[in-house]
């Protein structure tokens, strides 16, 4: 099954550990389903006319003047334009903005001696696949990542609060491409220490 | 005065709504003093030897385990490395990592209609100061930028509560490129309505 696309209708998956990248035409609908209800799915999208704008953690804070986007809002890029609507969400709303995508560096902090799949990686892979080429990392929209902020700042890695079957749908406010990659993190807690696979679908 | 040396000792300025890039060797320190005491400075950091290594706002979260890093702490860069070293800080220690940069979309929004002085703008021009190029614009550190956030996630834009002559020193960990800007916001309150200059010192 090509990584773009889904067929009639039909969900699609992204495997447990890996990345996928499709195309959204503007007004088409991405369903993404937290198929077994604890996986975190690193979510970056990027404008089909030019990959240097593209959905930005930092500046969709900014604009909606909290660190928790919920559904209803609109989600914007580092030109401040909206990419996509968040247009549902059935899960208790917990997603996270602050916390980077993990990457080598970051198993080999903790303590890994080999190579460990990693949603940077997945990224670069996914876009790959589309034939394109990233030249940056954006900080991603960690879905179903339940990392609490403290009033005093501190923040914690917690377990996701979703259900299975739990999804969230975002529409495109403009052709761009979004990529999903099923967090590979079995050392911290945040997808219950099972990494799984969750599924897609394309509407409209 | 060229914008990236001090000379003697004495202290240099960052102009009300500029920027400035300098050069750190490892080990030395560079000290900003918020002079007035109300004025925000966006901050950055690049290794010298490669302009795509930089300091992370998101990397950096994850590693210090909180949104408020403090005196003590090493910053960290997309790589998760050491690229500063918190040495010291004056001030009560309120500083934002959660904002993007203003930029001139930035101030469209906010109503402005010609040309707007912005810190994202101030960092392009500072580093080409010194005969080089970014390829990104990463999320600032804002010094002195008081950005409360709530435990719902939501957040404000506070004026700074920082006294004048309150300042911070980061000591460079890597042979390196800091970029100050003084934030010329003038629409929301959180450089009290009035951007003015900052000082900086480079030690050791």
């Amino acid at each position: 099954m090509n990584a773009s696309t889904n067929i009639g209708g039909e969900a699609c998956v992204v495997p447990a550990r890996r990345g996928r990248a499709v195309r959204l035409n503007r007004r088409q609908s991405l369903k993404i389903t937290n198929t077994h209800g604890h996986q975190v799915v690193d979510f970056w999208a990027f404008s089909a006319e030019d990959l240097s704008e593209f959905l930005s953690m930092e500046h969709l804070r900014a604009t909606i003047t909290s660190i928790f986007p919920k559904a209803g809002d609109d989600l914007v890029t580092n030109r401040r334009r909206p990419i996509l609507h968040f247009s549902e969400d059935t899960s208790p709303g917990v997603h996270d903005t602050i916390m980077a995508a993990c990457d080598d560096y970051r198993y080999g902090l903790l303590g890994c001696t080999e190579y460990h799949d990693n949603c940077t990686d997945n990224l670069h892979a996914a876009i790959r696949r589309l034939g394109l080429k990233l030249d940056e990392t954006p900080s991603p929209f960690n879905l179903w990542m339940n990392i609490p902020v403290a009033e005093d700042g501190s923040t914690d890695w917690g377990e996701p609060v979703s259900k299975p079957g739990d999804h969230v749908v975002f529409r495109a406010e403009m052709d761009c491409i979004a990529v999903m990659s099923c967090c590979p993190q079995d050392i911290l807690p945040i997808n219950k220490g099972n990494p799984v696979e969750v599924h897609y679908e394309i509407i409209g």
